[in-house]
């Protein structure tokens, strides 16, 4: 049988730091798996870290895990919500597997479950498993919390929401009631202008963002952003813009920065929360004033990957808001998978919000 | 009329650092204000702070603010419950009176209200209104939230309610679940215990203290506490420990010390939360490494003063379990009100969890 009509991957070994194309085998389902033709993905932003070498990485593996497919064979399972998969479904699947019985999932932490199966992540073994992105299949295993999607939106606007969008609905969660808050979100990326858009519909009286790219702040008022706090401005502009809305409640990072993180947290408001994101690779430590931590009641969070909810409140808040906001934007330019090596120089450019990967006939 | 028969506090003077035996003329009550004849009070750490000048205070003021009393006069006013006082009720009450109209409070944080009038902590204008505990009444002003107290545990229990024991159920109240965890309590002085104690009530799974001094840490077993970790131990010797319990899922800390709070921080379980209470005089920033923080999910969170449900929550405790725990054996030496400067030397000594005060006809 030629590689034509076999499934097949551009796997990326982290030692030659380059990708190859792979044959694999079709899966026969069984106990709860779903096989899955994959439609279209996009690379994330850790993707590019673990190419450019920023984060670690074992291999050989399949990257890519903003994903979406199309269910092609399902062994009686169900999604998320409870209804049966059907073959044909358009699908988006939590980033993880896990076993519900794990100790770490009863304690409320399913994603840090202590054989959790990542999507975009494994390292391929013997048994040769379709588990990213960049790939024609991806085989779901058993504890993988699955949504059916409508075709009301784009794959570009669907692709991201297994990890962007739904760890964003996480951050959210995190900070608490958003509803006439103010909202600073550091980072205008695409996780960033999710956060703006999504504490715009949950009701923040103001949300501010800021990023040291001043024409992706600008771009952040396509998605709801009240005000943007550009990386010039003066210290007495930024506390005259600051006490005219009353300051900052909330505060989302996705930059990672850690100058951002100590400047921004200095800043909020008495009760103030500061969820972090964006702080999954090596940085220097932020330096945090106890005493002020204490006087002013500030709480600090982090998040890493994302909770099963989150995801579904994600789904849900793009079923709602896709018209509203132009998230259809962020993706511009998209290449073949057998041409991934060239979606990866493109996404290294650091000119896209995302890259698009669509399936071909290698 | 001479002193002996009108109210009197031992005023403190800030800039000649003594104390001052002064006579007050007594209240006439109005809107919802009580007139209370104070029977008992303890000397907090931070009137220590206030004393040895580690933590500024605006003068002259009636210190004091851990305080029991009784109702000698009163306009017509409800207790918490919403039941009305009585003259002869023995109460204790909020550290402060809010306003429940004012935007802070509305938000949701009563303790950091715009106009708080706080117990022990006002400077004596033209008014002359007593407010602190070391005098002989003080005035509850409306927006003070007043508990009756039953006679079931004595004086020296009940003094510390209004601060100590509500702060520490405050600190609880942000840790979230306590049931089935491992809680780790910094600092063994008053506070620490009162969070061992309330922990184990909680259904904490192991509660674990530590502190730089050892016999204070010893005395911690009388409160519940399951293991105690000497400052003294080894590295070695410590992660044994932390590991045959299954680590830490919540820390207290009460110290205020930035390298208790960086070493206990960094060794969270997964999802740990840690609730700073301590923090409350000026030291060196604390360091945190942002991405373990977010890979870790860990929360971290400061709390100044309490919710008036957390004073309601510590009365609670201490009805149900005075009898379990020794508090009665934290106050050893008691001093007349008039010898408030031996009070203070004694404390200062810092032998005692709490020096108690009450008050004699001078």
């Amino acid at each position: 049988m030629s590689i034509n009509n076999l499934p097949w991957a551009m796997v990326y070994n982290p030692d030659e730091k380059k990708f190859e194309k792979t044959g694999f085998a079709h899966w026969d389902v069984s106990n709860g798996e779903v096989w899955v033709k994959i439609v279209y993905a996009t690379i994330c932003t850790s993707d590019l870290h673990t190419v450019s070498g920023r984060r670690s990485c074992a291999g050989p593996c399949i990257l890519g895990h903003e994903i979406i497919g199309e269910v092609v064979a399902c062994a009686d399972v169900d999604d998320y919500y409870g209804h049966s998969l059907q073959l044909g479904d358009l699908v988006t699947w939590s980033v993880y597997a896990y076993d519900a019985q794990d100790e770490m999932a009863v304690k409320g932490i399913p994603q840090k479950s202590s054989q959790l199966y990542k999507y975009g992540h494994e390292v391929l073994d013997e048994d040769q498993i379709m588990s990213g992105g960049f790939g024609s299949h991806c085989l779901l295993k058993e504890g993988t919390s699955i949504f059916k999607l409508s075709n009301n939106f784009s794959y570009k606007v669907a692709a991201p929401l297994n990890c962007s969008h739904a760890t964003v609905a996480g951050s959210l969660r995190l900070a608490g009631e958003i509803k006439g808050r103010n909202v600073l979100v550091i980072g205008a990326g695409m996780i960033g202008l999710s956060a703006s858009a999504m504490a715009v519909e949950s009701g923040a009286r103001n949300v501010v963002t800021t990023d040291i790219d001043d024409e992706r702040l600008n771009r952040s008022r396509d998605f709801g952003v009240d005000l943007v706090l550009s990386h010039h401005l003066s210290n007495e502009d930024l506390e005259i813009a600051l006490t005219d809305i009353g300051g900052i409640d909330i505060v989302i990072d996705t930059s990672g920065s850690p100058d951002a993180i100590e400047k921004w947290i200095s800043k909020m408001n008495i009760g103030g929360t500061a969820v972090l994101i964006g702080s999954v690779f090596t940085q220097r430590d932020i330096h945090l004033n106890a005493e002020k931590c204490v006087r002013n009641l500030w709480t600090i969070r982090g998040l890493h990957n994302y909770m099963p909810q989150d995801l579904a409140y994600a789904i849900d808040f793009m079923e709602n808001n896709h018209q509203r906001y132009p998230f259809d934007s962020l993706v511009k330019n998209e290449f073949k998978l057998s041409d991934i090596e060239l979606a990866f120089t493109q996404a290294h450019r650091g000119e896209d919000y995302r890259v698009g990967v669509y399936v071909d006939q290698p």
